[in-house]
């Protein structure tokens, strides 16, 4: 049945302690492990696997890896054989090399980022437990996010060198790992190019977004609240908290999310997203914005440009 | 890849005229189609397909079918032979025989419930359209709910006889076709009865919902908003056109739903039901409610007995 | 100016350990006083003076006294004329003789509720300080209710007998203390019954409300917040206490507001009111209710009769 | 009693038509009303006087002058007197002089600006009527805000010279018109000058606000919604209309507004504000915002400078 979710993000961060007080502290993420070179692995009350963020300390911010989980330990040879008949070598790494992990298979996507697919990761459980269990644990911290929601990559495009990783990466997950398109921007005189992207395994808008920049990087990990007004309660702790802000609460266009932007102590910039905004399907037409729309897209209330909003980046 | 999502509700109700008004202007569906038997045909705006809700002028209320949307043509035969191995007879329809639909099979549920599969259906297309889309409409009626999300059913048990119509629906809807069990009550004094039961496939906590009867019959049918406070207003709403209401504005203990029930005019019980609750995955373990929680399960803020919310339906 | 709000109220309770964790855990009252009889005085996070509620081990539950606060010390005396002139005695107390309090008159309302006037009380501040301030503390507990917001009394009527307490208090009020009405209910044949009203003297809906009954008592006491929202978490918050419940979330269609009521352990009733509901001012026009519609007064989602609602009190 | 709260805002418009869009089918005021002299009378479903906003074509955009309801004809008087006290001249304007008023009396605040009071308005009731009313009414459009809440002016501030007319008024509006000061932004070396200040006369935490400036003008007028939620759903509305924003959903530190800003078609800036925030009152503390925590104190979520906010005006 292939990819089920994003399984987790494996982040560098510039300093660990500000970034655990960050993501546990402020987000509300739960320390569920250290590895023995230091890692930190943390999970949102509502996940069930060990760890959706691991954390390593490096002297440049950004993202070492993705990973999503398949839902069978046979799915992984499929997937495997795919990527490579697509083109893309597969290194494949025996259970523990990853974390907590079973085997796992790892490539790189025309981005160049690094994605790795696994089937099993340790068990830990929901902090509300799974006999008669209430709406939501005590004792959450910050805004107590529910789960890691979706990563946006930021891919090579050079479109006067002929290069758009945004359409490479977009062809190559439809194509070989079975995601499905939701929404994309396209740009140029036609809207011939594809500039952005937001690509589906489960029934949200996206778990897995693209968009061109200069260079590969991350633009944004982002984690799950119910609504608009826990949106509220967890941007005011950002606040109470002095967390370098990029967006304060605003509607997406795209997506229909209810968003809050910032930045982790590293600077990885972190989305808060709230609400199921709709309710993605494999038969849902693809929504398009055209460029000249880009920025109502973005932030539906203004509209205006903020060309820092994508050229800021880890 | 098989079944996606429920796709539509035939339902039976004694006055067309007054239930084309309830579900238009109170709820907020769209009608969308009248077929040469009088029945009408009614669609979210958030939805794409033709319709998800058929009335039938009838002289009794209750369901006549669910319907549910396979992702491929080529699914409808692979499940119909899963279904004759488990031992449940189905049935071919060519395309149009069900209105606006390809080719379909049907079954009987082991509770009874006549259940179609479909692979196509007229494509209308939601409100907002696919180009620089709005995140809501214009000119929305009622409550303006966005989806029919769910359905439950009531399956015929009878201990003595040895008769458990919901175990066994369960069973067949996970063995034949592939669903998952979120949530599960189990009674008796070894908890060893599953009493009631929300499967689902998407990612939402239930497509498909059961509890046992004396008879079979429909709960509820589910229309999705997105939030606490939409419900607030769409309860006002009921208020206003003095709908019969059955559970104001609350929190289910079981999937964590932000609800409120009423009554159509033919006395088919309705739900409006806010927010993702949870993020539904296969390998999310089951929760377990045993019998003695049940009320808190359902009705989380009081937790008081309301044998009348299981045992009105039709 | 004459008076300003509701100061305090002063319950009975049968249980004082239970009663401190109810209003304190449950409700994130503060505990900010102990009398040498061992009453208890609290306040909340959003209100400056020392307490709002005090609290009495007693054989019964029920309210004591209500206490208003007024403007100006010469206020008290003003007052004291004023209804001795309507025909009611009034008692003068010394400060320190109400703790924490300045001088105080007091005074039985035709009801024979006993009424407590002040001007003055020890001040203590609001958790979030004066200077620079965020806009709510940390370390709230429970539902983290704002402020006692209103009280609402059980008043004799017995039309028989002549006897209509509500209508006598509201014209007391009135006339001798400047309260303004909201709005009212108007019973009998002709609507020449006033059954119940709702009296303010800030811009509230209501600061003192009163409905009739075999005898006098307290209907119930309310604590403010801010949002629909709030009210949501605040009546989970219960169901994790499994506290008893009287009504889960609600509109009332009288003074609009959303509105949870719930018991504490000594059988008191409480509500949690959120949002503002309307703005009221001397010159608004006083709602009328007539007694068909009383119950869509109440509750506007369902407006079924719940006579346990108006039976049931302390 | 003296003055009860804001009674509506004369505002100069560069095009009626364009201004007569933008406050009814954007922000759904209602227009109640057209004088003999083109200037239109809007008023909020939940306000019951004739008018509370006053437009009248122009060539410059701003305030003509704002006017306050007093509580009695009698008040009219009283406060004439004190004002010319004061040292400040006072005229006095027959009934009818001031459309759909009573008599009136107006004088220059020592900013500048021109203030009205009157005690009589015509009546024109809330759109829910007063018997058995709904909690809204139906046919709400565009935001559907309830009334004008208050309006922040921009007041001549020149330390050098020795002018501060912030400080002034503030001076003024308590000895000779008993407004209340709920919040102050001091500034200077030794926080001596107050820059800005937030006053009221009813219950909320500002009836009238001002700020220093180099000439005096409007900020912004400010209509008031019941939630977040609701100001997440105008916001909406205000991005389907292409309005020009200004500043996106917020929280306010000083008062803990829930806000957005906005400009209308000749770029007199609106605000839309949600929630009461805190109950004011004349015995509550004054909060004291420090310059040095200004814009935290503004724009609570990212605590930045935003020049513009303060230097754009009408």
């Amino acid at each position: 049945m292939g990819i089920l979710r994003i399984g987790h993000v494996a982040l560098r961060v510039l300093d660990i302690d500000r970034a655990i007080h960050h993501y546990t502290k402020v987000l509300g993420l739960l320390q569920s492990y250290v590895d023995d070179n230091g890692s930190v692995y943390l999970k949102g009350w509502d996940e069930w696997d060990l760890y959706s963020l691991k954390l390593t300390e490096s002297d440049r911010a950004g993202v070492e890896h993705i990973a999503y989980k398949v839902h069978h330990e046979a799915d992984l040879e499929t997937l495997a054989a795919r990527v490579e008949a697509w083109g893309i070598a597969v290194s494949r790494h025996a259970a523990g090399d990853l974390e907590g992990c079973g085997r796992t298979i790892s490539f790189a996507l025309p981005s160049g980022h690094l994605m790795v697919l696994y089937a099993e990761k340790e068990f830990r459980g929901k902090s509300v437990g799974t006999i008669d269990p209430e709406p939501w644990p005590d004792g959450l911290q910050g805004a107590g996010v529910h789960w890691l929601d979706h990563v946006m990559l930021m891919c090579p495009v050079d479109l006067d060198a002929g290069v758009n990783t945004v359409a490479d990466n977009v062809r190559f997950l439809k194509e070989a790992l079975d995601f499905y398109l939701a929404e994309q921007v396209l740009a140029g005189p036609d809207h011939s190019v594809q500039a952005a992207a937001w690509l589906f395994r489960g029934n949200k808008p996206h778990d897995l977004a693209m968009a061109g920049g200069p260079v590969a990087g991350l633009h944004h990990i982002a984690f799950y609240l119910d609504s608009w007004h826990d949106l509220l309660r967890a941007t005011d702790i950002l606040g109470k908290h002095r967390v370098k802000m990029d967006v304060t609460p605003q509607r997406h266009g795209i997506t229909r999310g209810q968003t809050t932007y910032f930045f982790d102590p590293s600077g990885n910039r972190n989305e808060m997203f709230a609400s199921l905004g709709y309710y993605a399907q494999p038969d849902m037409p693809t929504i398009t914005w055209h460029a000249e729309e880009l920025w109502r897209g973005i932030f539906f209330h203004h509209g205006e440009p903020r060309p820092d909003f994508i050229e800021v980046y880890t």
